[in-house]
């Protein structure tokens, strides 16, 4: 039996979602737990009540709909979903598909009269994106125990707030211990956010793990000096040890296979005719394999300690974020390649780069995700974008996985 | 016949001054045509009367104080000198040890009766830090015929102010034409401002040459993406291109023997898990060859077209500061040399690294310079030191130098 996903519904309410949250100046943010987040969290609720599914709501604000029968309610549930928080100025597609088409999907599987062995479940996860309350993918974190609910919520945002308040004060504080569902597998559906597919002409990915990731934050201090008549050999120059720190942290993930970003970057005194003092910058370093991840670090934090000692400067490092990779479920991934096949969809094993709820939940139960092509790999920006015939395989995918994964 | 000069006048006279223009931050600021550099030139011109010169201001606002005999005052003139306003923040020595130890020295000459076949002269030119007005070195660039006096006069200061309106404000909108003194030579005492004399314990420097000075300010344009999601081969990371720039412009001079410093730095957007999409720096590249300083401008020229290729960046570069190399005069520097040695004071062949009144009167006649130490080799800031000793070693030099310039 072949049951057809509403894919015409599924994009009318991201374009429905993406209306909340636009500010004077035309940007989409709905930050997690703000009054414009209140807007979409209260939308993505009635959409499960008319969906017929039971709303529950944790005490970290997940939002669970939940369908389950007189026959399969004491069983572990088959769990979907992502996050509907979004960046500033965001696009309308990051999280909001994963959760409007998880809805849709467990709809469809009820409308048809399907019977499984697992109840199905949607979470909609509080905080992934981590902008107003750190850590990000809170919520999902929470929710598989690797972070207390009570300091979760005793967060403090970026405009002061602590996230418990707010929660309350957005009738959000649920009434259950996030965990209480304890999933059987967790599947999540995704845009990509990189242009792998898009280019590649590929329409799903079985997302087999997720790059670690690792932030830290260089401050290098050397001495200020006139740039004429400082000789070469006598500079401390806090701006070259950090390109040159910038140039070898390339060079590593070319070898590793890796990512490495230095997207922030400050130098003092920042005058023309004066050697930096100081160079102030980020190290955002990725690999979905734990032991190249170690070892760039090693090699990074070698080389650090080469600088400063060629370049006669002072250089301390603090780490930020450190996350280590996650490899998914390799038979969800299998089950994911299968179905796309079925279809007759293009399938490519994925590596997610960024970070996802399902990474969280991996922890708790076998997981993966499902990617979607984004066109240009353009994300957290408003001209993300990813094709109506995409977003209509992808909840096609999700279904006939969520649905196997149900049966058994 | 040696005649003694007064070190200790020009030391105390060097504090004198230097109490002048310190603001309410406690910093000591005397920035062209500003008030406090008025109170400045009063006390030089105080000076200049009480050692019996006589004192003409030029319409740039050049101070001169001239002495000139019945006997000598159809000749052309040996002059020195140097300036008197600073840079913001600054220390005392900069300019003033020059204009304060070229009057004593006159002062010293004339009080022991010395005739010379030349008129000798001390001057204190206009805007030399450029801090206020641009271009620095305007006083003397003016009073060597490079600029005209018109266009310099109509200056707009970082403080929207007219150069030529401030002269006249504080009294020094001067009354004859600049270069309206034809100087047979001149010589100007200074400070190194750089490390190489005190750490090699050198009394005096016969500074030979002047580099040359290239600013210039490079764009980057890139391509702003997800750090977790944009694989290494698609980035267009403009952070990691002025990386590579830096490190390339440091290996360059040091094979050609210059300088080179970037010492601003700008990203955007600066954000940790974003690629940059822009990176705005500058790159101050010096080189007393000429041939080499062309040289190291060309090929990193090309570098900055190979790395535009490479990492799919645009980059844009812009001309702000280009003056050549000076050589000066080499009869000069070996007088130098022969008058230290005779008063048992090592002495060295050096570079200035900084830009020089002296580099533009090089222009109009034989010309070189006098370095005394830079204790840590420390300037533009108020630890700025040289010391008593070297101030006099440094006077009495100038004083040999310029009697036996004056005597032909």
């Amino acid at each position: 039996m072949q049951i057809q996903v509403n894919g015409q519904k599924i994009i009318s309410r991201i374009h429905e979602l993406g209306q909340l949250g636009i500010d004077e100046q035309g940007r989409r943010t709905r930050l997690a737990a703000s009054d414009t987040e209140k807007q979409g969290r209260d939308l993505v609720v009635s959409w499960m009540k008319e969906a017929g599914l039971k709303v529950v709501v944790d005490y970290i604000g997940n939002i669970f709909g939940i369908w389950e029968t007189e026959e399969n309610k004491n069983e572990k549930t088959v769990m979907t979903g992502s996050h509907i928080d979004t960046v500033i100025n965001a696009g309308r597609y990051d999280g909001c598909l994963g959760v409007i088409s998880g809805i849709e999907v467990i709809q469809a599987m009820k409308e048809a009269g399907v019977k499984t062995k697992h109840p199905l479940v949607v979470g909609a996860f509080t905080n992934e994106e981590g902008v107003r309350y750190s850590p990000d993918m809170m919520g999902s974190l929470v929710y598989a125990g690797g972070l207390s609910t009570k300091d979760a919520l005793a967060s403090v945002g970026t405009d002061g707030t602590i996230l418990g308040e707010e929660l309350k004060r957005i009738g959000y504080a649920g009434t259950v211990e996030p965990g209480f569902l304890k999933p059987e597998a967790f599947v999540e559906l995704h845009v990509e956010q990189g242009p792998i597919m898009d280019i590649e002409g590929i329409s799903i990915g079985a997302v087999e793990n997720l790059q670690g990731i690792h932030w830290q934050r260089v401050t290098i201090e050397g001495m200020a000096n006139h740039a004429g008549t400082t000789p070469t050999k006598l500079r401390a120059d806090a701006g070259l040890a950090a390109a040159r720190i910038n140039v070898f942290a390339r060079e590593l993930v070319e070898k590793s296979g890796g990512m490495a970003t230095v997207g922030t970057m400050e130098f003092k005194p920042n005058a023309v005719n004066v050697i930096p003092s100081k160079a102030v910058f980020t190290v955002d370093l990725r690999n979905p394999n734990k032991e190249k991840l170690d070892s760039d670090e090693k090699k990074l934090a070698d080389y650090i300690k080469q600088v400063a000692s060629e370049d006669h400067v002072h250089i301390t490092t603090q780490q930020m974020t450190c996350f280590d990779p996650v490899d998914f479920d390799e038979t969800i991934c299998q089950l994911i390649e299968k179905v796309a096949e079925n279809h007759g969809f293009s399938v490519k094993r994925m590596t997610s780069g960024a970070g996802q709820d399902a990474q969280m939940i991996a922890r708790i139960c076998p997981t993966a995700m499902i990617f979607v092509p984004s066109v240009h790999g353009i994300s957290h920006n408003p001209d993300e974008f990813t094709k109506d015939e995409d977003i209509c395989h992808g909840a096609a995918v999700l279904l006939d996985v969520l649905a196997e994964l149900a049966a058994k």
